[in-house]
Protein backbone atom coordinates (compact mmCIF):
# COMPACT_ATOMS: atom_id res chain seq x y z
CA UNK A 1 0.00 0.00 0.00
CA UNK A 2 1.24 3.52 -0.84
CA UNK A 3 1.40 6.44 1.85
CA UNK A 4 -0.89 9.04 1.69
CA UNK A 5 -0.55 12.83 2.74
CA UNK A 6 -2.67 15.30 3.72
CA UNK A 7 -1.86 18.39 2.06
CA UNK A 8 -3.86 21.84 2.12
CA UNK A 9 -7.49 19.49 1.76
CA UNK A 10 -6.40 16.88 -0.27
CA UNK A 11 -5.14 13.23 0.46
CA UNK A 12 -2.44 12.54 -1.76
CA UNK A 13 0.01 9.94 -2.84
CA UNK A 14 2.69 10.30 -0.45
CA UNK A 15 5.23 10.53 -3.12
CA UNK A 16 3.49 13.79 -5.09
CA UNK A 17 2.55 15.40 -2.39
CA UNK A 18 3.97 18.86 -2.90
CA UNK A 19 3.89 22.66 -1.63
CA UNK A 20 4.09 25.44 -4.17
CA UNK A 21 7.77 27.01 -4.22
CA UNK A 22 6.83 30.38 -2.72
CA UNK A 23 5.07 28.09 0.56
CA UNK A 24 6.94 30.52 3.59
CA UNK A 25 7.91 27.36 5.13
CA UNK A 26 10.39 27.29 2.60
CA UNK A 27 11.61 30.31 1.83
CA UNK A 28 11.34 31.64 5.33
CA UNK A 29 11.28 28.88 7.59
CA UNK A 30 8.28 30.78 8.62
CA UNK A 31 6.02 27.60 10.25
CA UNK A 32 5.67 25.05 12.95
CA UNK A 33 5.19 21.59 13.46
CA UNK A 34 4.66 18.54 15.85
CA UNK A 35 5.18 15.22 16.37
CA UNK A 36 2.73 12.57 18.06
CA UNK A 37 3.52 9.40 18.40
CA UNK A 38 1.13 6.82 17.91
CA UNK A 39 0.29 3.82 20.21
CA UNK A 40 -2.08 1.11 19.73
CA UNK A 41 -4.13 3.59 17.20
CA UNK A 42 -4.22 5.92 20.05
CA UNK A 43 -2.50 9.33 20.01
CA UNK A 44 -0.50 9.98 22.39
CA UNK A 45 -0.86 13.28 24.61
CA UNK A 46 -2.84 14.54 21.81
CA UNK A 47 -4.76 17.43 23.48
CA UNK A 48 -1.24 18.94 24.92
CA UNK A 49 0.49 18.99 21.33
CA UNK A 50 -2.68 20.30 19.91
CA UNK A 51 -2.48 22.88 22.27
CA UNK A 52 1.43 23.84 21.57
CA UNK A 53 0.53 23.34 17.93
CA UNK A 54 -1.76 26.17 18.83
CA UNK A 55 0.73 28.18 21.13
CA UNK A 56 3.40 28.32 18.60
CA UNK A 57 1.19 29.67 15.76
CA UNK A 58 0.11 32.21 17.89
CA UNK A 59 3.52 33.56 19.15
CA UNK A 60 3.86 34.00 15.06
CA UNK A 61 0.54 35.34 14.43
CA UNK A 62 -0.67 32.30 11.94
CA UNK A 63 -3.76 31.06 12.14
CA UNK A 64 -4.87 27.38 12.91
CA UNK A 65 -5.36 26.34 9.01
CA UNK A 66 -8.91 24.83 10.28
CA UNK A 67 -10.83 24.30 13.53
CA UNK A 68 -8.80 21.98 16.11
CA UNK A 69 -11.72 19.31 16.15
CA UNK A 70 -11.59 19.39 12.20
CA UNK A 71 -7.96 18.75 12.27
CA UNK A 72 -8.23 15.86 15.18
CA UNK A 73 -10.30 14.19 12.34
CA UNK A 74 -7.17 14.81 9.33
CA UNK A 75 -5.08 13.03 11.79
CA UNK A 76 -6.97 10.14 12.73
CA UNK A 77 -8.12 9.93 8.96
CA UNK A 78 -4.40 10.05 7.88
CA UNK A 79 -3.44 7.54 10.07
CA UNK A 80 -6.43 5.12 9.14
CA UNK A 81 -5.49 5.80 5.37
CA UNK A 82 -2.01 4.69 6.27
CA UNK A 83 -3.03 1.87 8.38
CA UNK A 84 -0.84 2.64 11.13
CA UNK A 85 -1.51 1.55 14.72
CA UNK A 86 1.71 2.71 15.96
CA UNK A 87 4.08 4.94 14.52
CA UNK A 88 4.04 8.62 14.10
CA UNK A 89 2.02 11.38 12.89
CA UNK A 90 3.63 14.60 11.95
CA UNK A 91 1.95 17.95 11.39
CA UNK A 92 3.57 21.12 9.77
CA UNK A 93 1.61 24.47 9.20
CA UNK A 94 3.03 27.23 7.62
CA UNK A 95 2.09 31.08 6.87
CA UNK A 96 0.96 29.91 3.34
CA UNK A 97 1.84 30.94 0.13
CA UNK A 98 2.88 34.56 -1.11
CA UNK A 99 4.86 36.57 -2.83
CA UNK A 100 8.64 36.31 -1.62
CA UNK A 101 8.77 39.25 0.81
CA UNK A 102 9.71 39.34 4.38
CA UNK A 103 7.04 40.72 6.18
CA UNK A 104 3.57 38.85 7.05
CA UNK A 105 1.71 38.98 3.75
CA UNK A 106 -1.78 40.61 4.27
CA UNK A 107 -4.04 37.62 2.67
CA UNK A 108 -2.20 34.43 2.76
CA UNK A 109 -3.70 31.47 3.77
CA UNK A 110 -2.02 29.18 6.06
CA UNK A 111 -0.82 25.81 4.52
CA UNK A 112 -0.65 21.95 6.32
CA UNK A 113 0.64 19.03 5.73
CA UNK A 114 -0.14 15.69 8.02
CA UNK A 115 2.08 12.25 7.52
CA UNK A 116 2.07 9.62 9.25
CA UNK A 117 4.75 6.81 9.32
CA UNK A 118 5.51 3.07 11.08
CA UNK A 119 8.34 3.72 13.72
CA UNK A 120 9.61 0.50 15.46
CA UNK A 121 10.11 1.00 19.21
CA UNK A 122 13.63 0.06 20.61
CA UNK A 123 14.35 -3.38 21.89
CA UNK A 124 14.72 -4.14 25.50
CA UNK A 125 18.17 -4.83 25.49
CA UNK A 126 18.69 -1.46 23.00
CA UNK A 127 16.96 0.61 25.99
CA UNK A 128 19.21 -1.22 28.85
CA UNK A 129 22.52 -0.43 26.80
CA UNK A 130 21.36 3.18 26.82
CA UNK A 131 22.61 6.01 23.77
CA UNK A 132 25.60 7.91 23.85
CA UNK A 133 25.56 11.88 23.21
CA UNK A 134 27.89 14.69 22.97
CA UNK A 135 27.97 18.13 24.06
CA UNK A 136 28.27 20.81 21.68
CA UNK A 137 27.17 24.74 21.75
CA UNK A 138 23.81 25.53 21.71
CA UNK A 139 23.89 28.30 18.87
CA UNK A 140 20.61 28.35 17.83
CA UNK A 141 17.85 32.07 17.79
CA UNK A 142 16.46 33.22 21.83
CA UNK A 143 12.95 31.93 20.70
CA UNK A 144 13.48 28.06 20.84
CA UNK A 145 10.61 27.90 23.10
CA UNK A 146 8.26 28.12 19.60
CA UNK A 147 8.26 24.93 17.67
CA UNK A 148 9.23 26.12 14.33
CA UNK A 149 10.60 24.26 11.68
CA UNK A 150 14.04 26.45 11.63
CA UNK A 151 15.86 23.81 12.83
CA UNK A 152 19.22 23.68 10.63
CA UNK A 153 21.37 24.21 13.83
CA UNK A 154 19.33 20.82 15.12
CA UNK A 155 20.00 19.48 11.91
CA UNK A 156 23.62 20.43 11.76
CA UNK A 157 24.21 19.00 15.76
CA UNK A 158 22.47 16.01 15.08
CA UNK A 159 24.65 15.46 12.28
CA UNK A 160 27.87 15.91 14.73
CA UNK A 161 26.45 13.19 17.04
CA UNK A 162 26.41 11.00 14.30
CA UNK A 163 29.71 11.38 13.25
CA UNK A 164 31.19 11.26 16.58
CA UNK A 165 29.03 7.68 16.81
CA UNK A 166 26.85 9.29 19.27
CA UNK A 167 22.64 9.22 19.38
CA UNK A 168 22.03 13.06 20.54
CA UNK A 169 24.09 16.28 21.05
CA UNK A 170 23.49 18.23 24.21
CA UNK A 171 23.38 21.48 23.43
CA UNK A 172 25.34 24.00 25.64
CA UNK A 173 25.09 27.36 26.75
CA UNK A 174 27.23 30.20 27.16
CA UNK A 175 27.19 29.93 31.21
CA UNK A 176 28.18 26.03 30.66
CA UNK A 177 24.63 24.52 31.27
CA UNK A 178 23.11 22.41 29.45
CA UNK A 179 19.46 23.56 27.33
CA UNK A 180 18.33 20.20 25.47
CA UNK A 181 19.36 17.52 22.70
CA UNK A 182 18.96 18.21 19.35
CA UNK A 183 15.37 17.18 19.42
CA UNK A 184 14.85 15.95 22.43
CA UNK A 185 15.27 17.03 26.11
CA UNK A 186 17.52 16.46 28.78
CA UNK A 187 17.64 14.69 32.38
CA UNK A 188 19.78 13.66 35.00
CA UNK A 189 18.99 11.82 38.19
CA UNK A 190 21.58 13.12 40.46
CA UNK A 191 24.38 10.94 43.12
CA UNK A 192 21.44 12.60 45.69
CA UNK A 193 19.06 10.86 43.35
CA UNK A 194 17.36 13.73 42.61
CA UNK A 195 15.85 14.13 39.13
CA UNK A 196 16.68 17.12 37.29
CA UNK A 197 15.50 18.63 33.67
CA UNK A 198 16.02 22.44 32.48
CA UNK A 199 13.33 24.89 33.12
CA UNK A 200 10.71 26.16 30.34
CA UNK A 201 12.26 29.30 29.02
CA UNK A 202 12.72 30.53 25.97
CA UNK A 203 16.02 28.72 25.50
CA UNK A 204 14.39 25.48 25.19
CA UNK A 205 11.38 23.46 23.94
CA UNK A 206 8.53 22.86 26.25
CA UNK A 207 8.60 19.08 25.75
CA UNK A 208 5.41 17.23 26.05
CA UNK A 209 6.58 14.25 27.00
CA UNK A 210 8.86 16.13 29.18
CA UNK A 211 5.77 17.35 31.00
CA UNK A 212 3.87 13.85 30.89
CA UNK A 213 7.40 12.94 32.93
CA UNK A 214 6.98 15.26 35.46
CA UNK A 215 3.53 14.52 35.80
CA UNK A 216 4.51 10.53 35.97
CA UNK A 217 7.31 11.73 38.71
CA UNK A 218 5.10 13.57 41.23
CA UNK A 219 2.62 11.03 41.25
CA UNK A 220 5.35 8.17 42.17
CA UNK A 221 6.07 10.77 44.96
CA UNK A 222 9.98 10.74 42.86
CA UNK A 223 11.92 14.12 43.68
CA UNK A 224 12.54 15.80 41.20
CA UNK A 225 13.67 19.50 40.63
CA UNK A 226 13.64 21.94 37.30
CA UNK A 227 16.53 23.72 37.46
CA UNK A 228 19.77 24.02 35.10
CA UNK A 229 22.40 21.77 35.23
CA UNK A 230 26.41 22.14 33.99
CA UNK A 231 27.82 19.31 31.81
CA UNK A 232 30.35 18.85 34.57
CA UNK A 233 27.35 17.85 36.72
CA UNK A 234 25.59 15.57 33.90
CA UNK A 235 29.18 13.71 33.59
CA UNK A 236 29.34 12.68 37.40
CA UNK A 237 25.46 12.02 37.62
CA UNK A 238 23.96 9.04 38.65
CA UNK A 239 21.69 8.73 35.33
CA UNK A 240 20.70 10.29 32.82
CA UNK A 241 18.23 10.03 30.04
CA UNK A 242 16.65 11.98 26.75
CA UNK A 243 12.68 12.37 26.09
CA UNK A 244 10.50 12.95 23.47
CA UNK A 245 7.88 12.22 21.83
CA UNK A 246 9.35 9.87 19.42
CA UNK A 247 12.07 8.13 21.54
CA UNK A 248 10.19 8.00 24.77
CA UNK A 249 12.62 7.61 27.92
CA UNK A 250 15.91 6.46 26.31
CA UNK A 251 18.63 6.15 28.84
CA UNK A 252 21.82 8.07 28.36
CA UNK A 253 24.93 6.15 29.40
CA UNK A 254 27.80 7.89 28.22
CA UNK A 255 28.01 11.66 27.60
CA UNK A 256 30.99 12.70 25.40
CA UNK A 257 33.88 10.31 26.97
CA UNK A 258 32.44 9.87 30.29
CA UNK A 259 30.46 7.02 31.07
CA UNK A 260 27.47 7.47 33.37
CA UNK A 261 26.80 5.37 36.62
CA UNK A 262 27.85 1.53 35.89
CA UNK A 263 27.46 2.24 31.79
CA UNK A 264 23.70 0.66 31.69
CA UNK A 265 20.46 2.10 31.80
CA UNK A 266 19.83 3.83 35.45
CA UNK A 267 17.32 2.16 37.92
CA UNK A 268 15.13 5.65 37.84
CA UNK A 269 15.59 6.07 34.27
CA UNK A 270 14.06 2.66 33.11
CA UNK A 271 10.94 3.08 36.00
CA UNK A 272 10.52 6.42 34.61
CA UNK A 273 10.20 4.89 31.15
CA UNK A 274 8.15 1.77 32.21
CA UNK A 275 5.51 4.82 33.42
CA UNK A 276 5.66 6.40 30.27
CA UNK A 277 5.43 3.14 28.35
CA UNK A 278 2.01 2.69 30.24
CA UNK A 279 0.72 5.89 29.78
CA UNK A 280 1.19 6.04 26.33
CA UNK A 281 -0.13 2.43 25.88
CA UNK A 282 -3.20 4.17 27.78
CA UNK A 283 -3.67 7.69 26.86
CA UNK A 284 -6.99 8.40 27.03
CA UNK A 285 -9.16 9.78 23.82
CA UNK A 286 -9.09 13.41 24.14
CA UNK A 287 -11.07 14.55 21.62
CA UNK B 1 2.80 36.46 -20.26
CA UNK B 2 2.68 34.30 -17.14
CA UNK B 3 5.92 33.81 -15.26
CA UNK B 4 8.06 30.58 -15.14
CA UNK B 5 9.79 29.49 -12.49
CA UNK B 6 12.85 26.95 -12.81
CA UNK B 7 12.55 23.94 -10.62
CA UNK B 8 14.92 20.61 -10.46
CA UNK B 9 15.63 20.71 -14.06
CA UNK B 10 12.10 22.05 -15.32
CA UNK B 11 11.08 25.15 -16.86
CA UNK B 12 7.70 25.59 -14.64
CA UNK B 13 4.66 28.04 -14.70
CA UNK B 14 5.06 29.45 -11.58
CA UNK B 15 1.81 28.76 -10.38
CA UNK B 16 2.45 25.40 -10.58
CA UNK B 17 5.97 25.35 -9.54
CA UNK B 18 6.31 23.13 -6.33
CA UNK B 19 8.53 21.48 -3.76
CA UNK B 20 7.95 18.12 -2.73
CA UNK B 21 6.32 18.19 1.00
CA UNK B 22 9.86 16.07 2.33
CA UNK B 23 12.04 18.57 0.96
CA UNK B 24 14.46 19.65 4.00
CA UNK B 25 13.89 23.12 3.22
CA UNK B 26 10.49 22.45 3.89
CA UNK B 27 10.61 20.40 7.14
CA UNK B 28 13.97 21.78 8.07
CA UNK B 29 14.94 24.96 6.71
CA UNK B 30 17.85 23.10 5.68
CA UNK B 31 19.13 25.43 2.10
CA UNK B 32 20.43 28.70 1.21
CA UNK B 33 19.47 30.87 -1.42
CA UNK B 34 21.19 34.05 -2.91
CA UNK B 35 19.25 36.93 -4.57
CA UNK B 36 20.87 39.06 -7.48
CA UNK B 37 19.70 42.36 -9.12
CA UNK B 38 19.09 42.44 -13.04
CA UNK B 39 19.68 45.82 -14.13
CA UNK B 40 19.52 45.92 -17.99
CA UNK B 41 19.59 42.64 -18.75
CA UNK B 42 23.03 42.12 -16.75
CA UNK B 43 23.15 40.04 -13.42
CA UNK B 44 25.03 42.55 -10.44
CA UNK B 45 28.01 40.88 -8.85
CA UNK B 46 27.16 37.55 -10.49
CA UNK B 47 30.25 36.48 -9.63
CA UNK B 48 30.27 37.19 -6.13
CA UNK B 49 27.00 35.56 -5.69
CA UNK B 50 27.63 32.65 -6.65
CA UNK B 51 30.94 32.47 -4.76
CA UNK B 52 28.64 32.85 -1.56
CA UNK B 53 26.15 30.12 -2.60
CA UNK B 54 29.25 28.06 -2.63
CA UNK B 55 30.60 29.07 0.54
CA UNK B 56 26.73 28.76 1.80
CA UNK B 57 26.60 25.21 0.36
CA UNK B 58 30.14 23.88 1.48
CA UNK B 59 29.48 25.41 5.16
CA UNK B 60 26.43 22.94 5.36
CA UNK B 61 28.12 20.24 3.46
CA UNK B 62 25.47 20.44 0.42
CA UNK B 63 26.60 19.83 -2.94
CA UNK B 64 26.23 22.43 -5.92
CA UNK B 65 23.05 21.01 -7.42
CA UNK B 66 24.71 21.59 -10.88
CA UNK B 67 27.94 23.10 -12.18
CA UNK B 68 28.59 26.99 -11.86
CA UNK B 69 28.59 27.30 -15.57
CA UNK B 70 24.96 25.13 -15.80
CA UNK B 71 23.75 27.44 -12.85
CA UNK B 72 24.43 30.78 -14.96
CA UNK B 73 22.64 29.06 -17.80
CA UNK B 74 19.92 28.34 -16.10
CA UNK B 75 19.67 31.71 -14.05
CA UNK B 76 20.20 33.94 -17.73
CA UNK B 77 17.58 31.69 -18.82
CA UNK B 78 15.31 32.50 -16.35
CA UNK B 79 15.57 36.30 -16.49
CA UNK B 80 14.91 35.60 -20.55
CA UNK B 81 12.26 33.16 -19.96
CA UNK B 82 10.09 35.84 -17.80
CA UNK B 83 11.58 38.63 -20.16
CA UNK B 84 12.97 40.79 -16.95
CA UNK B 85 15.92 42.75 -17.61
CA UNK B 86 15.22 44.85 -14.81
CA UNK B 87 14.99 43.21 -11.43
CA UNK B 88 15.83 40.63 -9.55
CA UNK B 89 16.57 36.73 -9.43
CA UNK B 90 16.13 34.84 -6.47
CA UNK B 91 17.91 31.07 -6.36
CA UNK B 92 17.23 28.73 -3.49
CA UNK B 93 19.22 25.21 -3.29
CA UNK B 94 18.72 22.66 -0.33
CA UNK B 95 19.56 19.42 0.56
CA UNK B 96 17.02 17.46 -1.12
CA UNK B 97 13.95 15.22 -0.73
CA UNK B 98 14.48 12.57 2.29
CA UNK B 99 12.52 10.80 4.80
CA UNK B 100 11.94 13.07 7.38
CA UNK B 101 15.30 12.83 10.01
CA UNK B 102 17.54 15.09 11.46
CA UNK B 103 20.80 14.18 10.19
CA UNK B 104 21.99 14.26 6.97
CA UNK B 105 20.02 11.93 4.60
CA UNK B 106 22.55 9.79 2.33
CA UNK B 107 21.56 9.68 -0.63
CA UNK B 108 19.76 13.09 -1.18
CA UNK B 109 20.27 15.27 -4.32
CA UNK B 110 20.31 18.63 -3.92
CA UNK B 111 17.32 20.87 -4.73
CA UNK B 112 17.03 24.04 -6.94
CA UNK B 113 14.82 26.79 -7.80
CA UNK B 114 14.92 29.56 -9.62
CA UNK B 115 12.22 32.73 -9.94
CA UNK B 116 12.83 36.02 -11.73
CA UNK B 117 10.34 39.15 -11.18
CA UNK B 118 10.26 42.68 -11.42
CA UNK B 119 11.00 45.02 -9.26
CA UNK B 120 10.92 48.94 -9.64
CA UNK B 121 13.72 51.33 -8.14
CA UNK B 122 12.53 53.79 -5.62
CA UNK B 123 12.71 57.26 -6.91
CA UNK B 124 15.09 60.23 -6.73
CA UNK B 125 12.61 61.76 -4.18
CA UNK B 126 11.71 58.33 -2.20
CA UNK B 127 15.76 58.06 -1.86
CA UNK B 128 16.22 61.83 -0.75
CA UNK B 129 13.49 61.42 1.76
CA UNK B 130 15.23 58.20 3.07
CA UNK B 131 13.54 55.66 5.41
CA UNK B 132 13.18 55.37 9.57
CA UNK B 133 14.75 52.11 10.66
CA UNK B 134 13.54 50.99 14.10
CA UNK B 135 16.17 48.90 16.73
CA UNK B 136 15.66 45.15 17.88
CA UNK B 137 17.29 42.53 19.94
CA UNK B 138 19.06 40.43 17.68
CA UNK B 139 17.99 36.91 18.37
CA UNK B 140 19.30 34.96 15.13
CA UNK B 141 21.35 32.09 15.67
CA UNK B 142 24.93 32.06 15.88
CA UNK B 143 26.01 31.32 12.15
CA UNK B 144 23.92 34.31 10.68
CA UNK B 145 27.31 34.41 7.92
CA UNK B 146 25.97 31.39 6.19
CA UNK B 147 22.34 32.75 4.03
CA UNK B 148 20.32 29.92 4.85
CA UNK B 149 16.60 29.77 4.26
CA UNK B 150 16.37 29.89 8.37
CA UNK B 151 15.29 33.45 8.18
CA UNK B 152 11.69 33.74 10.63
CA UNK B 153 13.70 35.87 13.34
CA UNK B 154 14.28 38.01 10.23
CA UNK B 155 10.77 37.60 9.25
CA UNK B 156 9.74 38.70 12.56
CA UNK B 157 11.57 41.25 13.09
CA UNK B 158 11.25 42.92 9.94
CA UNK B 159 6.99 42.47 10.93
CA UNK B 160 8.01 44.92 13.77
CA UNK B 161 9.58 47.51 11.26
CA UNK B 162 6.31 47.30 9.04
CA UNK B 163 4.04 47.44 12.27
CA UNK B 164 6.29 50.59 13.49
CA UNK B 165 5.62 52.21 10.18
CA UNK B 166 10.12 51.94 9.88
CA UNK B 167 11.14 50.07 6.23
CA UNK B 168 13.47 47.99 8.14
CA UNK B 169 14.28 46.96 11.89
CA UNK B 170 17.99 46.90 12.93
CA UNK B 171 19.41 44.47 15.20
CA UNK B 172 20.98 44.58 18.09
CA UNK B 173 23.58 42.69 19.75
CA UNK B 174 24.13 41.76 23.64
CA UNK B 175 26.87 45.13 23.78
CA UNK B 176 24.49 46.87 22.58
CA UNK B 177 26.04 47.19 18.97
CA UNK B 178 24.66 47.10 15.59
CA UNK B 179 24.77 43.65 14.13
CA UNK B 180 22.98 44.13 10.70
CA UNK B 181 19.37 44.76 9.10
CA UNK B 182 16.72 41.81 8.96
CA UNK B 183 17.94 41.77 5.24
CA UNK B 184 20.07 44.32 4.95
CA UNK B 185 23.36 45.77 6.11
CA UNK B 186 23.83 48.65 8.38
CA UNK B 187 26.75 51.86 8.03
CA UNK B 188 26.93 55.10 9.55
CA UNK B 189 29.18 57.92 8.66
CA UNK B 190 30.40 59.66 12.12
CA UNK B 191 30.77 63.00 13.09
CA UNK B 192 34.23 62.83 12.03
CA UNK B 193 32.99 61.76 8.09
CA UNK B 194 34.49 58.41 8.67
CA UNK B 195 32.41 55.58 6.93
CA UNK B 196 31.35 52.55 9.19
CA UNK B 197 30.21 49.41 8.84
CA UNK B 198 30.60 46.02 10.99
CA UNK B 199 33.35 43.90 10.23
CA UNK B 200 32.23 40.27 9.14
CA UNK B 201 32.22 37.55 11.19
CA UNK B 202 29.59 34.71 12.35
CA UNK B 203 26.83 37.62 13.28
CA UNK B 204 26.27 39.09 10.21
CA UNK B 205 26.12 38.29 6.12
CA UNK B 206 28.81 39.40 4.33
CA UNK B 207 26.82 41.46 2.23
CA UNK B 208 28.29 41.09 -1.47
CA UNK B 209 26.27 44.97 -2.00
CA UNK B 210 28.31 45.45 1.45
CA UNK B 211 31.80 44.46 -0.33
CA UNK B 212 31.38 46.36 -3.64
CA UNK B 213 30.16 49.60 -1.38
CA UNK B 214 33.95 49.25 0.62
CA UNK B 215 35.67 48.92 -3.30
CA UNK B 216 34.02 52.12 -4.25
CA UNK B 217 34.84 53.90 -0.94
CA UNK B 218 38.58 52.63 -1.60
CA UNK B 219 38.82 53.68 -5.17
CA UNK B 220 37.39 56.72 -4.11
CA UNK B 221 39.69 57.39 -1.33
CA UNK B 222 37.26 57.77 1.07
CA UNK B 223 37.61 57.10 5.03
CA UNK B 224 35.88 54.09 6.16
CA UNK B 225 36.52 51.73 9.04
CA UNK B 226 35.13 48.04 9.38
CA UNK B 227 33.78 48.34 13.05
CA UNK B 228 31.39 47.55 15.51
CA UNK B 229 28.83 50.81 16.50
CA UNK B 230 26.17 51.27 19.02
CA UNK B 231 23.06 52.33 18.30
CA UNK B 232 24.19 55.00 20.63
CA UNK B 233 26.63 56.23 18.11
CA UNK B 234 24.51 55.62 15.17
CA UNK B 235 21.70 57.87 16.17
CA UNK B 236 23.99 60.81 16.21
CA UNK B 237 25.99 60.28 13.35
CA UNK B 238 26.08 62.49 10.39
CA UNK B 239 24.46 59.84 8.27
CA UNK B 240 23.12 56.42 8.11
CA UNK B 241 22.49 54.02 5.27
CA UNK B 242 21.08 50.26 4.55
CA UNK B 243 22.86 48.16 1.93
CA UNK B 244 21.54 45.15 0.09
CA UNK B 245 21.41 43.42 -3.82
CA UNK B 246 17.72 45.04 -4.33
CA UNK B 247 17.71 47.95 -1.84
CA UNK B 248 21.31 49.17 -3.95
CA UNK B 249 22.49 52.09 -1.00
CA UNK B 250 19.43 53.72 0.97
CA UNK B 251 19.51 56.49 3.03
CA UNK B 252 18.33 56.04 6.61
CA UNK B 253 16.72 59.68 8.08
CA UNK B 254 15.54 58.38 11.23
CA UNK B 255 16.47 55.10 14.06
CA UNK B 256 13.98 54.88 16.33
CA UNK B 257 12.60 58.58 17.33
CA UNK B 258 15.72 60.23 16.22
CA UNK B 259 16.48 62.23 13.46
CA UNK B 260 19.42 60.99 11.35
CA UNK B 261 21.44 64.75 10.19
CA UNK B 262 19.14 66.58 9.03
CA UNK B 263 16.83 64.40 8.13
CA UNK B 264 17.44 64.28 4.08
CA UNK B 265 18.91 61.67 2.85
CA UNK B 266 23.24 62.66 3.50
CA UNK B 267 25.79 63.73 0.84
CA UNK B 268 28.18 60.97 1.05
CA UNK B 269 25.23 58.48 1.30
CA UNK B 270 23.77 60.05 -2.26
CA UNK B 271 27.59 59.86 -3.57
CA UNK B 272 27.86 55.69 -2.47
CA UNK B 273 24.28 55.50 -3.99
CA UNK B 274 25.12 57.59 -7.36
CA UNK B 275 28.46 55.33 -7.24
CA UNK B 276 26.61 51.85 -7.16
CA UNK B 277 23.71 52.91 -9.35
CA UNK B 278 26.75 53.43 -12.10
CA UNK B 279 28.75 50.12 -10.69
CA UNK B 280 25.21 48.34 -11.22
CA UNK B 281 24.46 49.44 -14.55
CA UNK B 282 27.69 48.66 -15.76
CA UNK B 283 28.74 45.44 -14.47
CA UNK B 284 30.76 42.82 -16.45
CA UNK B 285 29.26 40.27 -17.04
CA UNK B 286 31.51 37.60 -14.87
CA UNK B 287 30.89 34.36 -16.99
Amino acid sequence: MSRVAYVNGRYVPHGKACVHIEDRGYQFADGVYEVVALVNGRMVDEGPHLDRLERSLRELHIAMPMSRAALQLVLRETARRNRIRSGLLYMQVTRGVARRDHPFPKTATPSIVVTARRLQPPSAAAVDAGVRVITIPDIRWERCDIKSVGLLPNVLGKQRAREAGAYEAWQVDREGAVTEGTSTNAWIVTKEGELVTRPVSNAILNGITRLTILKLAREQGLAFRERAFSVAEAKTAREAFISSATSFVLPVTQIDESVIGNGRAGSLSLRLRHAYDEHAAGSPVTA
